[in-house]
């Protein structure tokens, strides 16, 4: 490994310092002034939101009355109908943290059991009330809101981890366990949580599987569907589903689980969670590298797999357009000049290994360098020297939709592409933009379009679109939407990776369903759900 | 590992002769003579088959002229109706390879195409004929022959690969490409199917992903539920359900591949398959310990957790019973003794590694090999030198069902149960039997149960019981039925791991499933198959 020590540079002491490269993990729960909130038009993507359904009930002060007594046994109730909540305190529940999408409900719910879960669905079912549940309110497609005057059911009073086997490595915790709280827990025993993303220290376990979230790692752990091995859920009558099995394998009839994993709260409530978790790699890498080309990163990609085999626990790529707004992210926010490597490149990967034998995992890795590096693959490049500069460098990929948001309004697209047409696809868009004389320069701030990123999870296939505007506006959604679709249709991909549906890509789900899979996808809801009270307005057109 | 290697015997030579030590990998596809054939009476496990359901239709000469023509296309039809079958040669498509269960269906069809198992689908549906979808039927429960006089759906026909993407691994195949076709095919690419089991020379992929199966590697490899990324189906009444994605994420909607992973053919005819391949281990390792106890089983499993880490493949077990009925099946079928150990003991287990680097999966194997020996974990062992001691190791593991089959009757049973519980379960169920004067001693061969053998995936949980009788005989039935069962439950485990339910155990499906789920099971099969025409008589009671 001695060569490539040599050629790479370790990583620069600024870029190692966490609170300076401050990486999105922990997504703030702060309310938002109601002075901030833009109106709807102003900040909805493409038409109008759908109205509201008149068949439901309006909440009274009777409901509320009625609801609060159904959380005697611990759960709590903010309302402004009944004067426990002030319009201001509901702000943080009705809004997404995009600041996007703005609620109107008038009543939030905390209920600390399942039993009190399954009272207030089966109360709102009776009165045909309708309800959105919701975990962290992390979510990016606006499925964790209400649209209109739904009451917002939250799960973050129930967040106790029920149970932990040492010797199966299964977890079973309440459906609002932080995800970081639980990989915390976990890391103590030795064990670590299959799934990891920017917002961990906001999102709640049942929100992830709700939502099917992907994240970082699924390359090494695979998706949900997999790792999931029962659920706890009340169905919208109020029944409990009790789905919560601890078993490996088990094939006794549908693996009913698997509807709720991405349902998005359509079919139920997740209550209880319980998932398979690997132990803990001993020792773990991070390297970033310059390069030259798209051609460059599959490439890259394809001898890490070689090289790193089992061990190769991520593969990130972005574009220069996105380290350019990294950088200057710092600069203006941050300060300083912060420059990581000595070649820049229009590319950059990152690779983190996860092994159980530090040598053994330092020579796959200083053999795949050396071979990188020797065919000219790669530009430049820096390793972690230790886990203040392994958390430095991915804060350069995890920084990338903090330093977009922070630099003006985004357009997010959340994409599924075959590995190898990935690029070809924020090309043609990239194109498609420019044409329309929307994206002028390179990030100057009198453009429409202050930057135009491309980035994502290589070994998924998973490519994140970031457009930054000077504000949403209708002409740069008209050149954008529906054009990114139906690229994305034309390549066979997913107009929604990992983000979900939500009320943004409902009206879109055309792009990657056909009729067929929509009709049989209703008949499913109107089977679980047929008053229609479970977080309405979204999912399916 | 040059200690290690001194206290370990390689494989005797004998062990890893693959043609003396006969595996059950390739179950060969045999006609069984009409003589052979026990009656229903003699063979069934417990209470009587479901009787024929009066709403179908009796299939007639005229049908049998409709239904080929629906095949000119290149799909065959073989019936006794019209004279192009004699009885004789549909009994391998009416016996389960077991040969416990004996259909009584005059018509075989084997289309060619998924626009033919369409039309043929649309045609029974109309007509109201039921159908049973079949696949290399090699399953265990009676879940993929007739009961009755369904027609058989032999996907045999459909047996090409449709595309390999070498940059992802994502193999697209028809159904009925054989599993051995399809990981043989992935091999010279470099890679691996994700899914091996005994009888993979003649089991078809879809039938896999119908019945969710599990086998040898899922303790590395994850199920199908996280493998499988897409599915082409043909639903009851003929609309051809195009799910064959190739996207490794996609959040777009309920994900219904997950329904038909294990729906065993209730809720259409799986006709294509997608799935993630991973790259192949460039080199593999399997070792064989016995050691004193079940508690030593369960400690050298936490040591190789621990020190194999993410090289570990599999974890399998067995006890010294049914390693007496594999040495017993190869004395008295295959000529000679055959002593593979030194140091008997009451339990075996095998270890297998596959990695990227052959010296750091030896280096790794040294050290945990050091440490279970040097504490006195294991009291022998033997570690395989070549590939054909590779196999002869696997074959002791995998020798077990076939060895119980020539030994006797075998009464099996598929269970999932905790780790820690596995083997009180079967002392249980063993000393249930022997208070019923049912096992006297070790396989005398005038016991009414000659050999009650353990074995299992040690790494999913996954335990398998074999009780080998003179005869299938009321009496034993009821000293394990429902007995096992009810421990089953008892522990929180599942009556079939791997198996499925198919008609054996249908009737049992309560012990692992509460009546919510079995309610919301039977609005799904009823919201796919209206006239229950698909795969009857099974799988739901």
């Amino acid at each position: 490994m001695s060569a490539a020590r040599t050629f790479l540079r370790a990583v620069p002491h600024h870029v190692a310092r966490r609170a300076v490269w401050a990486t999105p993990r922990a997504v703030p729960r702060i309310a938002i002034p109601a002075s901030r909130i833009p109106t709807v038009a102003a900040v909805r993507f493409g038409s109008t939101l759908p109205p509201r359904n008149p068949s439901f009930t309006k909440v009274t002060e009777d409901h509320v009355k009625d609801l609060s007594n159904l959380l005697s046994s611990g759960g709590s109730l903010m309302s402004t109908l009944d004067g426990s909540a002030l319009a201001d305190e509901l702000v943080a529940y009705n809004d997404d943290w995009m600041n996007k999408y703005h609620g109107k409900s008038q009543v939030v719910v905390k209920p600390k059991s399942t039993e009190e879960v399954a009272a207030v669905m089966k109360y709102c079912n009776e009165k045909n009330i309708a309800v959105v549940p919701q975990g962290g309110n992390t979510g990016l497609v606006g499925g964790g809101v209400p649209i209109h005057d739904e009451v917002v059911l939250s799960l973050a009073n129930m967040n106790q981890v029920r149970s932990f086997d040492p010797v199966s490595g299964i977890f079973v915790g309440d459906a609002g366990v932080i995800l970081e709280t639980a990989d915390n827990f976990l890391a103590e025993k030795g064990f670590i949580f299959p799934l990891d993303l920017g917002a961990k220290g906001s999102c709640q376990i049942g929100g992830n599987v709700a939502t099917n979230a992907g994240g970082l790692r699924l390359l090494r752990y695979g998706s949900l569907h997999g790792t999931v091995l029962g659920l706890e859920v009340v169905l919208p009558d109020g029944t409990i589903w009790n789905g919560l099995r601890t078993l490996r394998k088990d094939n006794t009839g549908f693996d009913l689980k698997q509807l709720f994993i991405g349902s998005e709260g359509s079919l139920g409530v997740i209550t209880g969670v319980s998932i398979m978790c690997p132990r803990r790699p001993k020792t773990s890498n991070v390297a970033v590298f310059s390069v030259e080309s798209y051609e460059a990163v599959q490439a890259v990609f394809a001898d890490a797999k070689d090289y790193l085999g089992e061990i190769l626990s991520a593969f990130e790529f972005w574009d220069q357009q996105a380290y350019a707004v990294v950088r200057k992210h710092h600069e203006e926010h941050l300060g300083g000049e912060r420059k990581v490597f000595e070649n820049e490149g229009p590319f950059y990967c990152l690779i983190e290994t996860g092994g159980s034998n530090a040598e053994h995992d330092e020579e796959k890795l200083g053999n795949f360098l050396e071979h990188v590096m020797s065919e000219g693959k790669v530009i430049g490049g820096v390793l972690a020297q230790d886990s203040a500069q392994f958390t430095g460098l991915w804060s350069l990929r995890e920084g990338i939709p903090e330093a977009c948001g922070k630099f003006g309004s985004v357009y997010k697209y959340d994409l599924s592409i075959p590995v190898g047409k990935m690029y070809e696809v924020v090309e043609k868009v990239r194109a498609r933009v420019r044409e329309a004389g929307l994206l002028k320069g390179d990030g100057s701030m009198s453009d429409p379009i202050r930057a135009f990123v491309g980035y994502g999870h290589m070994g998924d296939g998973n490519l994140h679109i970031n457009i930054v505007a000077e504000e949403y506006r209708e002409e740069i959604e008209a050149a954008i939407e529906p054009y990114v679709y139906e690229v994305v249709s034309e390549y066979k991909g997913s107009i929604s990776a990992e983000h979900g549906l939500g009320v943004m890509k409902a009206p879109h789900i055309h792009y990657s369903q056909d009729e067929t899979s929509v009709k049989i996808m209703r008949d499913i809801k109107q089977l679980f759900d047929p008053k229609g009270i479970c977080n309405p307005y979204k999912y399916l057109p």
